[in-house]
Order: C-alpha cells, then sequence, then structure tokens
C-alpha cells in the first residue's frame, strides 16, 4: 500500500483540490485526528477538502489505483471512532459541501450537501413550517452526512424516528470513484435493492456521500415538557414501557439517573456560569425527561393526564415538574444536552449506547451496576430510554491505564453479552467504528459478520475506502 | 443444472418435509405456476410444504448442492411475477408457516410466522388495542413475509409508512443454508450494515425468510373518510400536495379516475350483487377518497376543516361526502379496495406501479394518457396518490397479442422514462419481480446494478434463489 508522503502523488492530489485545500502540517492536521471519542487520535498523512463529487471522484479513483486508505470525515463528533484514519492516508473533510440545496415545499422533501450542520438544516426548514426531526446532542456541530454514516438519533427519534427514516435519496462517491443516485426522490420504493439504507448507517466505508434527499414534516405547533423523578433507577426504566402502553407516543423519553443531574448541574455552573435547579431529596434517584407534541393544546394536556395517571403507580418518591414556559423547558433539555459533555468533563470516559427491548431496560440497568460492583468501576447511565436505548458513560476517574484498557473492557463485553440475551445490540446511534469492533463478532457471529465482508468487498474490493472500521 | 426429475433428488427433498407436503402432480402444482400479473404461468417440477427454518435450511443446502432453482412463496397474489419458477426447480410454498408466535404488549412487538395472512394478522393485534398499518390490497390472502420480500405498502402507507418501516429483525435461510437473524428487536440500530432493510424488497432473492420480528403502533380509537370529486385528474392530483402543504397528514389519501370508480361499480353489482352508490354526473373525472385518523374527534374535524378549505381553491365540481357510519366507509373502501379486480375482470392487464414526488403527480397523470393515444391503449388510474404511487392498469382489450407484447411494452417504457425525468421510480410497493426487469437498466445504470448483483453473488453465489427476478 502507498502512502501520499510519496511526492508526485501528494502533488497530484492536490492539483485535484488546489493547494489551499491540501494540508500536509501536523498543526493544520491535529484537529482531523481525533473525535469525540475517549482519547482516540490518528494522524493522516493529508487532508484534503474538496468542494465538488468530480474533485471527490478524481481523489477515490487515484486513491483506489494506489490503494491509499480514504478516511471521510463529517463534523468530527463521532462517539465510536468512525471517521479516524487509522491507517493513515487521505482524510477527506466534507466541511465546503456545506450548501442547502433546496426546500422543496410542494413535496415536503430537501436537498442538501452533506456538510450542512444539522442544526442549520433543523432551523432552514423550521422557517418554513417545516420539520426535520433527528437531532442528535452534537447537533450544532456535527453534519448530516455524518448523521447519515451513522445514522444517528437523539431525543425525537423515540417518536418521529432516526436519520434512516427521513433519507429518500443520496448521490454517493463510490470507492472506484462512480457516481450514483441510490434511489429516487420518492416515498415509497420497491425497484431493486436498497442501497439508501444499505449506505445510511454503513459508516463511511461502502461510499463518500455528496448530496442527501431528506422527507420532512410539517413542524409541530405545541409542545409540553414534564420531568418525574423516581426513587430508583429501575422503578424509572419500568414506568417508560407503562406509559406507552396506556398508548401514548411521547416526543421526548429521556432517563437521567441522580449522578447525571448532578454532574450536568455542576457542570453548567463551572462552564456557563449558570444554575438549573432540580430539586434532587436524597431518596430520588432518576428521572425522566418526557416531552408531547402536537398541533392541540387540549389533547396534548389529555395525554399528560393520563401519564400522570400511569406514573401513581410507580414510585416517583416526588412531584412531577411541568415545564410551562420556553424558558423552563429549554433548561431542562440543556440539562440533558450537557449530560455527556458534562461526564466528560469530569473523567475519561468510555461511552456505550446499546439498545435493548424498552420493557428489558429496568433488568439491564441493574446488571450493569452489578458489573460495575464487580470490576470497580462507576458508570453514569442516561438516554434515549423512550426507545430502548440507553448511553453509559463508564468513568476512568482513578484507575490505571492498564486496568482501564484491559479488564474495563471485559467489564464492557459482560454488559454486551447481557444486551444481547435481552434481545438488544451493541449501538443504537453511534455506530461500531474502532470502539465497539471488537464485540462484532459475539454480537453478529461469523455468518453474518461475512455477508458483511462480502458487501464490503463488492463496493470496495481494494479495501481502500475507511478501512479497519465496523468490522 | 440438475433438477429434480432426477429421482434420487426427489426422494431426498421428499425425505426432508415427509411425502404428504411434497408435490409432483400437475394438478397439485398448478396453483403454484401463477400470481395475480397478467397471465404469467410457470410450473415448477416440485413444490415443498416446509414446517421449520431446519427443513428449509436442509432443502436449500440440497438445492445449492445440485444448482437446483428455488423460489419461495407467500400468499401468491404478487403483482410482478415474483414468486414464479421461471427456471422450473422447487417451489418453496410457506402456507406452513402460519403462527403468530407472540405479541408483545410491553414492547409493542410481534413476532410471526411469514405464511401469516396479513388481515389475520391485523386482527389479531387489533384485539389488543395494536396496529399493524401496512395493508395491501390483497391483505384477505397475501402473506406477511411476501409483503416483506416485495415491500408492500397500501393505503395506510402515506401517514404509517410501508412493510419495511414495521420490520424490526427477521430470521432468515440463505442459499447455503445457514440460518441468521438479521438484527435485533429493537427500534434503532447503527450495528454493522442493515441487512434487514437489505432483505426486505429484495423479493426472496438473497434468503427465505422464517420469522419477522414487527413493531406495532396503538391502534388509533377515530377515522373519518371523505370523498371528493373533481372535474379531471390533473386538478385531483394537484389538490394533493395542496393538503399535505397546510399540514395535514391524512392515514389515506387514494385517487380514483371516473372510468377506475365506474368499472368498479360495474364489477361489485355483477360479482356481490351490491350496490355502491357515487353521484357521477358527466363533468365529475376523478376522485380523491381521503381519511384522517386519530384519537381525538375534535382535532380530527378541524383537520377535515382544512382539507375543505384547501378543496375550496379546486374544481371540485361537486359536494365532498362525508362518510357518517361504518357502513358507509366501508362502502367506500369496498369501492377502493375493489377497483384492482373490478379491472382485471374487464381485460387482461399490465398493471404498473409508479411512484414520483407528488407534486409532479398532475403531470405524469397528463403525460400517461397522451402516451395512451398515442399507441391506442386505454389505461386505468388510480392508487395512493399521496405518497406519489399511482396504479396504471393498462388494458389489452381488442388489442392483438403482438402488439400487446411489443408495441404496448415501448408505451410503458415511455412512461417510465418520464417517472424517472419527474424524480421517480419503476415501482413504489409491487416490486421488479419478472414483469419490470426489462426497464431496470433504463431506470438504475449498469454501475448500480452491478452493485445489486454483486450483493446478489454474495448471498447467492450459485444463483439458485429465486434466479432471474430484478435483473
Amino acid at each position: 500500500m502507498d502512502t501520499v508522503t510519496n511526492q508526485s502523488i501528494f502533488e497530484e492530489l492536490v492539483s485535484i483540490v488546489g493547494t489551499k485545500n491540501a494540508f500536509l502540517l501536523d498543526e493544520d492536521k491535529y484537529k482531523y485526528s481525533h473525535d469525540h471519542t475517549e482519547d482516540y487520535s490518528f494522524m493522516p498523512d493529508v487532508v484534503l477538502k474538496p468542494s465538488t463529487p468530480e474533485e471527490i471522484s478524481a481523489i477515490m479513483k487515484m486513491c483506489n489505483q494506489h490503494l491509499i486508505p480514504v478516511t471521510p470525515r463529517g463534523g468530527g463528533t463521532g462517539l465510536s471512532g468512525g471517521a479516524l484514519p487509522t491507517k493513515k492516508g487521505v482524510v477527506i473533510s466534507m466541511e465546503k459541501f456545506n450548501s442547502i440545496l433546496a426546500i422543496d415545499e410542494l413535496n415536503l422533501q430537501a436537498t442538501v450537501e452533506p456538510g450542512v450542520i444539522t442544526e442549520v438544516f433543523q432551523n432552514a426548514v423550521k422557517e418554513k413550517g417545516l420539520f426535520y426531526p433527528p437531532d442528535p446532542s452534537s447537533k450544532g456541530t456535527c453534519f448530516l452526512g455524518g448523521n447519515l454514516a451513522e445514522n444517528a438519533g437523539g431525543p425525537k427519534a423515540v417518536k418521529y424516528g432516526v436519520t434512516r427514516d427521513y433519507v429518500l435519496n443520496m448521490q454517493v462517491v463510490l470507492p472506484n470513484g462512480e457516481i450514483i443516485w441510490t434511489a429516487a426522490n420518492v416515498l415509497k420504493n420497491s425497484t431493486g435493492y436498497n442501497l439508501t439504507q444499505l449506505m445510511c448507517g454503513s459508516e463511511g466505508t461502502l461510499g463518500v456521500i455528496t448530496k442527501i434527499v431528506f422527507k420532512l414534516r410539517p413542524y409541530p405547533r405545541k409542545d409540553v415538557t414534564l420531568l418525574a423523578p423516581f426513587t430508583s433507577n429501575e422503578e424509572a426504566c419500568r414506568a417508560i414501557a407503562a406509559i406507552f402502553k396506556a398508548g401514548i407516543a411521547p416526543s421526548g423519553m429521556e432517563f437521567m439517573e441522580r449522578d447525571a443531574i448532578e454532574k450536568t448541574q455542576d457542570y453548567i455552573k463551572k462552564e456557563m456560569g449558570e444554575t438549573v435547579n432540580v430539586d434532587l431529596p436524597d431518596h430520588v434517584k432518576a428521572h425522566l425527561l418526557i416531552e408531547l407534541d402536537g398541533n392541540d393544546e387540549e389533547v396534548m394536556m389529555n395525554e399528560a393526564e393520563v401519564i400522570l395517571n400511569v406514573l401513581d403507580d410507580f414510585d416517583t418518591g416526588g412531584e412531577v415538574l411541568f415545564a410551562d414556559t420556553q424558558a423552563q423547558k429549554d433548561e431542562l433539555w440543556k440539562l440533558r444536552r450537557n449530560v455527556s459533555p458534562a461526564v466528560n468533563a469530569y473523567s475519561l470516559t468510555k461511552a456505550e449506547d446499546v439498545v435493548v427491548p424498552r420493557g428489558n431496560l429496568p433488568a439491564l440497568i441493574v446488571y450493569i451496576k452489578e458489573v460495575g460492583k464487580k470490576y470497580g468501576f462507576n458508570s453514569v447511565c442516561y438516554g434515549h430510554a423512550g426507545d430502548g436505548n440507553l448511553h453509559i458513560n463508564i468513568m476512568k476517574e482513578t484507575l490505571s491505564d492498564d486496568y482501564w484498557n484491559k479488564e474495563v473492557n471485559e467489564g464492557i463485553g459482560e454488559i454486551f453479552e447481557e444486551v444481547v440475551r435481552l434481545g438488544g445490540t451493541l449501538s443504537g446511534e453511534h455506530g461500531i467504528g474502532i470502539a465497539k469492533r471488537p464485540y462484532m463478532q459475539m454480537a453478529m457471529g461469523k455468518v453474518k459478520l461475512d455477508l458483511m465482508r462480502g458487501i464490503k468487498n463488492v463496493f470496495d474490493p481494494n479495501n481502500i475506502l475507511n478501512p479497519e472500521k465496523i468490522f
């Protein structure tokens, strides 16, 4: 395998994007060497910032010919290391693909480039009364292309689905430089194998996304946010399934254990000088942050009433807080959105992203804490529990590097095995990348992994595109 | 390639399922030689009716070894010939896989075998207050496994999505006999390539589905049905996009041109001795059948009001009919569901199933009629126009066989080319099978078809499973 340190190859790559868009110096490349996954860092040989699908096509042809690894990169907010150039080579940064090309109000669709920041896109369609629901916590900096590559979710997924539920069609540059559209701009499609859904969640291993057609929804006009306390993690998780069973479809159903709230309150105070008031008497161990949305105030209030009735059967240990004002709602969601940064600021963490049928969450959370006790690590649990998706941030604190990299990983393996036993799997929305790769054999088995490797080989026979990811 | 007419191979296949479940005589095999696609008929060498995944695994191993074509078959209601044994060999009929294995009310999931009839499943979950929305017109006889293989839709898809939006996980027997689960029983999943969505819509070419895990929803408690007349097809299709633009999400938005209603009224009168009264003054050329559902009567009535206001801007040519009683609703939906059988009873038809962005429907329907004029064929247009999915039943009537098979196909090719130009594609919910296969190169291009062939080759290197379908 060549590397771009070969001068003539480097010059040819530079000639594709122009010298202003090619970076060789460590100080320029550093930010492309890491993402939001633990303390991983891998320096690429060169960072290129192309502006068109044709430039990417030329890069891919060149790299395919010379067997140079290529790693496409979005906003760099990944939590599984999916955009890290573990084999050096070229990083293609998609930051110049930052245009919203069309918002089609007649068909409720939008065509965008993959380097558009998720929140920028959400705001642009909201101005036209439209709604793009996927909203990962990193929405202020992550790119839509990265969201697609990892199939990102967020709090709204529980009612509105994840990124894969909104993509209709994508333009993709294949490893051999060919440019295709995966499908058509239609709401239903039974025309051959579903390349769109194959590409979505493939973590940049099958092609480089260069345009995306999303479907949109009308923006719901009203919402209400509740914060319900519980006397135990288990009790909170049990309540979740009961609320859905009562026929309610909340637009948010977030679980936060006590420690998540405390650490985040500290973090917000320290970093932003603000106070988020949540009543935390000693016997309150967890909270559910519940959002309802819709177009009719009365309907929403009736649903809230149903939820309160359901919660009567659980040990809440206190009053449910109704956030009346926008300021109150924003404060509660700021709390939730800052859990991950807060825990990361407190300690180096391994962020797990498991998902199980939501009825099995109570058993899972008990098990996680038992494994933590057995191996001597602390964890903060929170996340999109409405769809069974639990984030487990395991904290290094004072553990030794060796213990962190060996014994703690064994403990994580035990948690993953339990997740699979409970009908779940490794990742709900962060992807596998390099961080969860060691556990794929256990979760998938050889036959399925071989099918995935076979598919990879169809798209990328020379294994140049984002190698060493997933499997 | 061997065939099962080799006595020793036949005996071994029979020994897998038992003599009672293996059929060699033409009279027994006849019903497995055709489906609901035109007048296609292909007789298999043998029909097997296995009862377990393990039996199917043994059949697949045997057939893979001897290179015998295998065609899996559901309810036989396909409209693209996807379950027809064009290369003879074995038909695996899934009719013994007819159990609903579990309805999990806590997690709103169900595990079923693929031979369960769609309507039987819908009714079983409805008894528990749950909702499985995909409802192809053939729901009374089609199988859930076939729905998955073709990614079937139906009227509810416009609000609730198609079959692929409800499948979480599948057990599949691969062509080499290996048995896998494609995913996990979870609502979100970013764990490797999405084999579930790859399998869904692959028309039985990648594996034989033996168990399915579906997600369910709470059953909406109320609905209202409207029938709106229009003075032209175009006007009706223009109104569709306007209704969505007004922020309404109907649970049904069906288009029927005048001829569809007349032929169906005749058919229902003749076949069932019943009368469906729809006012059809001469100037009314098309109708929209619109359904709203929800849990709140008042909200629905407000939405209906919004629709009526939108329709004020269109040439309706008459009053919008509100179906108040369940009997009236049933009558209107009976009319809609019988369009396809009615047109088929009237003439041999080619049933197209194109899909475009819904804003482009008015242009499409004008184009279809122009092509019909040019080639001298009549067509009846109807379908799930809310999601841009138009069924075009082209009628043979008095056309010669030669003209039907050559010139009419050329005309269909012109329609497909326009569909692609309008941002659409060949099939919204019927699949490609053998009927639309000649048009795949035009719609997909070589690069994409080669990727699909490559994927097929990963799963089925000997090309024994449902050969000659899709591409």
